[in-house]
């Protein structure tokens, strides 16, 4: 048997990372009933048990309802069971917890003599529904039965009572055919096949069109269907209904789907969901009756209106179900003014007291009206931006509650085109692969990079199309409009590549079958060259055929104000990850307070670069090195002055060379032909070389600080750079801040020699350019060893300054290839091995533990070290979040990230 | 400027691994003279200012000179430079510390009162040696400098004083020439010159022919020389000779040779060498004189005889340099027999005394014996167990003291078979490689390990030689009797399996260019075909041409005494790595208390196994994944039954299956053509497999326990085939007591999920054999990421066991592949960035960190946790004092290592 995933939470000693552990909402494993003892909390017009702070232990639908109760709400009476004893049946091996239905019957008399109708008897039966509700919304995951306590006899007694049999036969046959389905796992079809005869027998069309007469036979055969396929007769007993859909609740938060569901929302340290059950209130009991949802404002686009669909007679999966067309909000005024004044009344009430835009759904049974449910209402994140600073102009809130309330994640649909909604729906989607970087993406398919850029370079629309990309592609990628991968994870080269530049990517999309040499690419039988056109979606992972329409939301001045807002309370610093000039100038417009990662390799790969940097490779002495490496050194320099420039007066923390240095090599043969002609040496020594400097792990390898301690004269170059780029900055009056870290430190000896082979070069450069102005560069290192963590009070004593390159550290702490990952990363997280994918949000428990470890250390040697980080993870909220908590001085992401680092630190410093 | 060792060792924070800082030892940064303030201690007849204990701050030299006064001995007075002074020295920047020259002066003083001479004029001059001495003896590595004090002047004195002209002036010339080669750096050819030139003036064919006119113009030559070379004249100032030496000692504390051979010998801890200032005694007065060198017992079979030579008429050097034969010690009782006896008498005062045996300098000067030094002697392996056997029953030492003495690392000698170093001598190496498994092998050449197989199969003794091995290999490894390896360092593939089996293996010999085609080996212009015969030297990386004589050391009766003794004291059990009865058996001889490690891969390899191994890897479904497991399990329930029986009574740990699927299959397109036409599938596909399979890092890759949980299937078929094999041993009456490993765990989740599927598996098995017998096997896991290190207080839940993998973890923690760290790891070494290779001995601060936090973790959340270390650190010495240290149960190693560890664990135990 699979442990729960309560079990599992608790085991594991984590907290959800969506929802905070209470007193109240976590059971004590010995007692059911939870510290308090209470099981069921009923609400109603005569009161409240439950509060609205009680979202762990009655669900946010119950403890709103109670709560809508207590500030006087027109809510159906009902009663809460509680999340404990969710918990409590599943520990307990799917068993109803002791005591539970005699708590349930005693809340029932009190419903019961609060309605004045008795359940399941009497001339006036109560009805109830019994809905799930768990203490985050999870919209269409949990199962729902409504008009329970009907059974042969009460049928008949409803239809006395409200005069309406066709009303009650139909309450009858929703009730057989939501309980079978819903409780007894009958299928729907059986039903609807049920009803298509009785429709045909009666030549009727819609549902509407049976007669009563219909609806009663319909009864029959639903019962007859029941019987057939469950074993047994549909219950008559109604606390047996009842009993039964309680535990269908219970059972269903631990489906399939919900289980998904959670995984992919992320939702965590949940037990269970509480249950509802709530007297029926009827929207189709006439013309005087009706049913609604609606949002308390627009949340689409924010704007401060009533925005909302009703329907006359009806119930609430009428609207939802879109057979019949449901009207605007706003003419509900002709139709029974009274209610609309009421309806905006209450609109008013929920917004004062919940402080944010609600989402409603409410019912009117012959003209009086009811309040069935209302929460925070989901909005697109333009809405988040205006809705929050309307309500602060409007008194509602302060700012740091609505900087708080805002989804960081949703900024980013500010910040990137998307495909319009509308033309998406009609796209024919061909395959999915992983949302890498968001955006959207038209063009015709290049199958090379370097086909990718001379397309490119002819004003072409191309996306790039590989099965992986290499750093040799870089130029092609950074000339596409979009990137498309059939393997690779979230982290894979093309993923960090693009979202470091904000372009769209789709990553890992197995399906497609890439042929380089035929220039095609295949999928579902279907094949597309390079002059088709498609469209992928960097949000969803979708692959489209065609064009379709895109919008550029702009950055509004309700964006700007948010942001200035974000700076007043946020203590994070936000830099961003930059190579170029391009990318520090954005940046630094979206709020960037300096580069806290300029990585030098990519800059090696443009032009008549790489030849200089394969000369350098394949040189067999250091001489030849050193000549080919002067060689380098103007475009390096030129590249500083750029970036410096664009930056100036921030610091710029340049990182030394770090990958292997095979990366630069051609690794195909007609590639190495092209080189060896190049450079006049036979192809046999540029294989031998290639093959020399193979790895079996190169992630483990000749790489990062490893590089400098074998050939200085690399890290002499670079620094030179820096330094003659930085002087030539203050000449002319810009503020050059560089900062020099060596990455891939794992022994403080590595930094102490390069530390001082750097000083050396600074002052070496400082005497040739005569430069008798201030100098001082920092010299740090990135922490991404786990050795270097734990050792980080001895290398402190050499760093001014750390930067956690999580990446790196992710890997190593993990054991895993973020280049290789997918062969079991999707097995990890569908058996919940794995929660979240480690390189998207930081492993708090133990790659967290290395983070906090090397902090303390690090600041115990040096109490002013400055403690930043540059790994991918420098944009996730929640790893930002994390990281405000650890105390970082900064974090330093992707620049199209930097809003959303800039709002979450607000929001981690406003706790 | 570089750091000095001793600010590295000092900032770095480590203690030296061979000396351990006392506070003496210790210098104040502020206060070059040390905590007691004293710069020079005397010695002499009249006392000593030093004591034996006093190693640190006087070296062993000095420090046993006066102890050898203390005791009455007759020691040539003297006085010793603390190795404070050399560390002043350093730090100072190459100064020469305040104070010290007039500390040395007083002491000057002291000695000429004690010796009744004058040092630099009268007529019986004092001279005196300068010589290093650090607190560990590094013979060879200091320089001396003899008969200081002799000048222009004092040389006729001298000459008068001993009525012996020659005498003086060829004291005098040799003088001139050590100062001038050792303080000066004279190169040593140019006095040869002059001295080649005087002999054939003189028609002398050996220097003892020289006239003492000769002998007159030698020296001026000699000052000659001196004065072009270094550029003024022999200094006539014996103080300023006397200063001028101490300062070389202190440099030569930090020349590139001393630098080297500490690194070598990997000697830390030390913060420089002392300087013994001794009057001179001459061996060479005439045929009353004479000096030797001497062991209190043989050091080469450890037997309790006076073992030694000397030379009439002659000095120290004279010995050393081979010029003239020795006699041999016993022989001089008829030369005088007076002396014999006192060295006789002094032998037993210095055994008993120093309670080890000694190595003995001394001189006779005109019939009086003067000791020089004394110092425990080397010895060979054999001898140091014999002499501790000994020395215990002749109540010398007690059982702890002669277990704590002998060099664990010196027992393989006894264990495997070496070249006589007789047959050795005149052996032609034609290439060295790193020395990865000890022992001595002469074969002709296989180049493929088919070709390995079938030579060996067919009787013939093979050397398998390839660029790198890889699983694929093994049989031909096993097969072969030595493995040489182009590439790879000491874990590389080839190296770790041949230590496991203890089979000589030389690898990472990169002059060797390999072609496999041709089937032939080149190395410095010479070619060797298969049919040419080599032979490699396990020990020292050597490989040299021919067939070399072989002695194969029986374990003698002393040497079970010493593992008997050693057994009673240590509190570390010793466990074995071992995958073949054979090996277990063997493991068991050598007193292996259990299996701590079966790798179950290396089964998969054999035969017809291999094929069915890639059935299952080729499957496409779980199902023709089954069916091929099906067939591999009766092969792995064999080789369960044989392991658990040569185990009888003894735990077994079975790891499951561990490298990624990728490494059983094929790589070469023969091989690949060849599985194609087995398994009746196109090559494509085995090739589409391959490239499927292919990771960028493997070690980081889809392995371990990760196996396990993307297919479940493979850990069934493994825990299936060892219950059976449990209980088809148990049924037999073999008490089986297998331990289930599971390699990789980073996570709880991939533990908790693993160990129930192996749970309900031997539930499974238990059932099916209707077996009513107990069958307690405890699961377990490897800890070998560092995520599993921190979070073992979590994994510690799911785990009855731990096991360190030390070299993943070293992997991991320092982001090094063992396979490819041979690019850097040199530099590391040579730059001192790396004190020792980390795969050999562990990491104590960082990879020792992470066991020792996993440790206390563990065991906090379970007691009884049981901790063992199963990485190739289990038999290295400084690694098992480590393990004893931080408290593990168990350490595992090869099992040629077993006695190694077992000896370690004990001196571990004994402080």
């Amino acid at each position: 048997m699979t442990a729960t995933p309560a079990q599992r939470v608790r085991s594991s000693g984590r907290k959800g990372s969506s929802v905070r552990s209470s007193a109240s909402g976590e059971p004590k494993a010995d007692s059911p009933a939870g510290a308090g003892g209470r099981m069921v909390y009923s609400f109603g017009p005569s009161g409240s048990e439950g509060r609205a702070d009680q979202k762990l232990l009655l669900g946010g639908k119950g403890a709103n309802l109670a709560d809508m109760c207590s500030i006087g709400l027109p809510v159906p009476p009902g009663f809460t069971i509680t999340t404990e004893m969710c918990d409590a049946y599943t520990r307990g091996g799917d068993v109803m917890p002791d005591g539970l239905m005699e708590a349930v019957a005693r809340a029932m008399r009190r419903l019961e003599a609060e309605t004045g109708k008795r359940f399941g008897s009497g001339d006036d039966p109560l009805l109830v529904s019994v809905r799930s509700g768990a203490a985050v919304s999870m919209p269409g995951m949990m199962d729902t039965v409504l008009n329970l306590g009907l059974t042969d006899e009460t049928v008949l007694a409803l239809a006395r009572r409200t005069g309406n049999d066709r009303f009650a036969y139909d309450a009858y046959r929703r009730l057989i055919n939501m309980f079978g389905g819903v409780v007894m796992d009958v299928s729907h079809e059986v039903f609807e096949a049920e009803f298509d005869r009785i429709k045909r027998q009666f030549h009727a069309k819609a549902d509407t069109d049976v007669p009563t007469e219909g609806l009663i036979r319909l009864c029959e055969s639903y019962r007859r269907v029941y019987r057939k396929f469950v074993g047994e007769d549909f219950p008559q007993d109604p606390m047996r209904q009842l009993e039964l859909a309680i535990e269908a609740v219970f059972r269903s938060w631990n489906s399939d789907r919900a289980i998904v569901y959670r995984r992919i929302n992320e939702i965590t340290g949940l037990i269970g969901t509480a249950v509802n059950v709530q007297a029926m209130v009827f929207g189709n009991m006439g013309e005087d009756s009706g049913t609604g949802v609606a949002f308390t404002r627009n949340p689409s686009t924010g704007q401060n209106e009533f925005y909302g669909e009703f329907l006359i007679n009806a119930q609430g999966e009428d609207v939802v179900a879109g057979i019949r067309t449901p009207r605007p909000v706003v003419e509900m005024k002709k139709w029974n003014a009274k209610v609309h004044a009421r309806l905006l009344e209450i609109k008013d009430i929920l917004e004062r007291h919940y402080l944010d835009m609600q989402d409603i759904e409410f019912t009117i049974e012959r003209g009086t009206l009811y309040m069935l449910q209302t929460r925070n209402g989901k909005r697109t994140g333009a809405a988040a931006v205006r809705i929050a600073v309307d309500m602060v102009k409007e008194g509602l809130v302060t700012e740091e509650r609505a900087l708080r309330r805002i989804p960081a994640e949703d900024l980013t649909q500010l910040l990137l085109p998307s495909f319009s909604p509308a033309a998406k729906k009609g796209a024919k989607v061909i395959a999915r692969g992983l949302p890498a970087s968001p955006g959207a993406a038209t063009g015709t398919l290049a199958f090379t990079a370097e086909d990718a850029v001379e397309r490119a370079r002819a004003g072409e629309k191309v996306l790039l199309v590989r099965k992986e990309t290499s750093p040799e592609d870089v130029e092609g990628m950074h000339l596409a409009v979009g990137i498309l991968t059939s393997t690779g994870g979230m982290t894979s080269h093309a993923a960090v590549v693009a979202r470091g530049w904000g372009k769209c990517c789709v990553v890992g999309a197995g399906e497609l079958q890439i042929d380089v040499k035929a220039r095609r690419l295949s999928v579902g039988g279907k094949t597309f060259g390079p002059d088709a056109v498609l469209s992928i979606d960097g949000s969803t992972g979708e692959i489209m055929v065609g064009a379709i329409e895109k919008t550029t939301p702009k950055l509004t001045g309700d964006f700007q104000t948010i942001m200035k807002w974000a700076d007043r309370y946020r203590k994070l610093g936000v830099r961003t990850n930059a190579d170029t000039p391009a990318d520090a100038k954005r940046a630094r417009e979206f709020g960037a307070e300096g580069i806290g990662l300029t990585r030098t390799e990519h800059m090696f790969f443009e032009g008549d670069r790489i030849k200089a940097m394969r000369k350098m490779i394949l040189a067999e002495s250091e001489h030849d090195r050193r000549v080919a490496l002067k060689s380098l050194l103007p475009y390096q320099r030129k590249d500083f002055i750029g970036i410096f420039t664009a930056m100036n007066g921030l610091p710029v923390t340049v990182r030394l060379l770090d990958p292997p240095l095979h990366e630069f090599l051609p690794n195909e043969p007609a590639q190495q032909k092209e080189l060896a002609a190049e450079l006049g040496v036979p192809v046999k020594k540029i294989q031998q070389r290639v093959a020399m400097l193979h790895e079996l792990n190169p992630m483990l390898g000749h790489r990062g600080c490893r590089l400098a301690v074998t050939y200085p004269e690399i890290l002499e170059m670079q620094v030179t750079a820096i330094v003659e780029a930085t002087i030539a900055c203050r000449q002319k009056k810009i503020d050059a801040r560089p900062e020099i870290m060596i990455p891939l430190v794992g022994m403080r000896s590595e930094l102490h020699l390069l530390r001082r082979r750097t000083e050396e070069t600074i002052e070496r450069v400082r005497a040739a350019k005569k430069f008798t102005g201030k100098l001082d560069i920092p010299i740090g290192t990135m922490i991404e060893i786990p050795r270097a963590a734990l050792r980080s009070d001895e290398i402190a004593k050499d760093a001014d300054f750390f930067s956690f390159g999580t990446n790196d550290l992710t890997q190593l702490a993990f054991g895993f290839s973020r280049d290789d990952i997918n062969s079991f990363l999707p097995h990890y997280l569908e058996q919940a091995v794995l929660e979240r994918d480690p390189f998207q949000a930081i492993d708090q428990d133990g790659v967290g533990e290395l983070v906090r470890i090397s902090c303390e250390r690090g600041r115990a040697t040096r109490p002013d070290l400055k403690v930043g980080i540059c790994g991918e993870h420098g944009g996730d909220p929640s790893s930002v979040r994390f990281f405000h908590q650890v105390g970082l001085d900064y974090v330093s992401c992707s620049p199209f990230r930097v809003p959303i680092a800039r709002l979450v630190a607000a929001q981690a410093a406003l706790g």
